[in-house]
């Protein structure tokens, strides 16, 4: 699975997203098996049942996904379905989202995401299909 | 299918949410039969792509979703599992989600979800599942 | 949305399968809008504890969803993703099966199913995307 | 997380179902971490594609998920939602298929199940809800 985007290249596509930027996502790792990103706690992202709304776990697990598959393909490879199960809330806590790709496909690609938090404890797990077709 | 939370209370609730505020979101309809939001477009969804970021759809699913379910249902209904299916580009514009019960039932409660834009054409279409556990 | 293969052909189509005849299938419907099967009761199907086995309404969901798009696509459309929700169980009754496409893509499709009793109970509902790409 | 059904139990109840023998399934594994099941081809499942009938896949996928969750629960746990992704098509092969909990959870539990071929490859994904209300 060769990566054709740099991390550099990567990481200013993902930033360049103004909404990314106020997110506030970092790009930990990119690597050819992952990649990982971290979403510092903003007060904004907390419900009032103290926490992450699931809009925001929904949102990151689909951008990492995004990036992961970017990470390897040439061209703009928008999600086509995205599942998302929850199965523990996140307090106010930062959270780590990590992407590995399943298939890269000729029409559609698949990845896990899995969300975790600063104790390692898995959050929700996602899986995405992209369209990859050339 | 009772409605155990009135109109004024469910909308209470939905902007009780900072970041429902932020969002801007809007109570348009909650009936017995459906609940409809409204999310007025602002710049920060917008993608370099030019097209409403995908996780933005995914939190407003998810949302309409959750008050479809809390409209019913006496205690929080936290989010199972979501699966959406994105299946045309949203460009700069508002967006209407309307969520259905498909089962209220009691431990898990089933929920379609759909987007629209201005014309009426469909964005994306969601399916929850919520703990209505007693 | 034009339909490509007539009736006479869909349900040869359907029936060349030995695993199809084996289940017992029948093409009750199958309109522009959308496309029914029947599903007769066989005692094969039913588990010790009284219902129709999940394994087999996951296959009625896959072979609605796939014959209603091959009604539409003049090629054969694997299925690429199959979400499928348990609402209700099935007992010792014949089973509907309908399926509606939600959006013929030039990539990837999407087919809304839904399976039903005698008494149009629904037992459980499915959605799959199928490889339209062309 | 104990194992409260032991291996003999578990293989007869898989092999009480008339169904499950009409498959033809064995039971491989049932450790603490995982359950594994064989299903040895049969020419029923080939359609005239040549490729084995994606709803015999979402079968197993769907009784992997239930016995490995059954190892642990004491009481049966019905599938609420199942999601596959078709990988590859599986040809005149055996299968394997091999579920883990992902979270044996008060209310619902999540399951992932791969389902490989003789040489390993993946054929097909998937993931399940059960429900485990006690």
């Amino acid at each position: 699975m060769a990566v054709f985007v740099d991390r550099q290249q990567l990481e200013n596509q993902l930033l360049q997203s103004e909404f990314h930027q106020f997110l506030g996502l970092e790009l930990l790792e990119a690597t050819d098996d992952h990649l990982k990103l971290k979403l510092p706690l903003k007060e904004l992202f907390v419900t009032e049942g103290n926490y992450i709304h699931g809009g925001i776990l929904a949102t990151i697990i689909d951008i990492a996904g995004y990036f992961e598959v970017q990470k390897q393909f040439p061209k703009p490879a928008p999600t086509v379905n995205l599942t998302i199960d929850y199965l523990r809330a996140a307090r106010r806590e930062d959270l780590y989202v990590t992407a590995k790709t399943v298939k890269l496909g000729r029409s559609v690609s698949v990845v896990d995401v899995t969300v975790t938090n600063e104790e390692n404890k898995i959050i929700a797990i996602g899986r995405g299909l992209f369209n990859t077709k050339q």
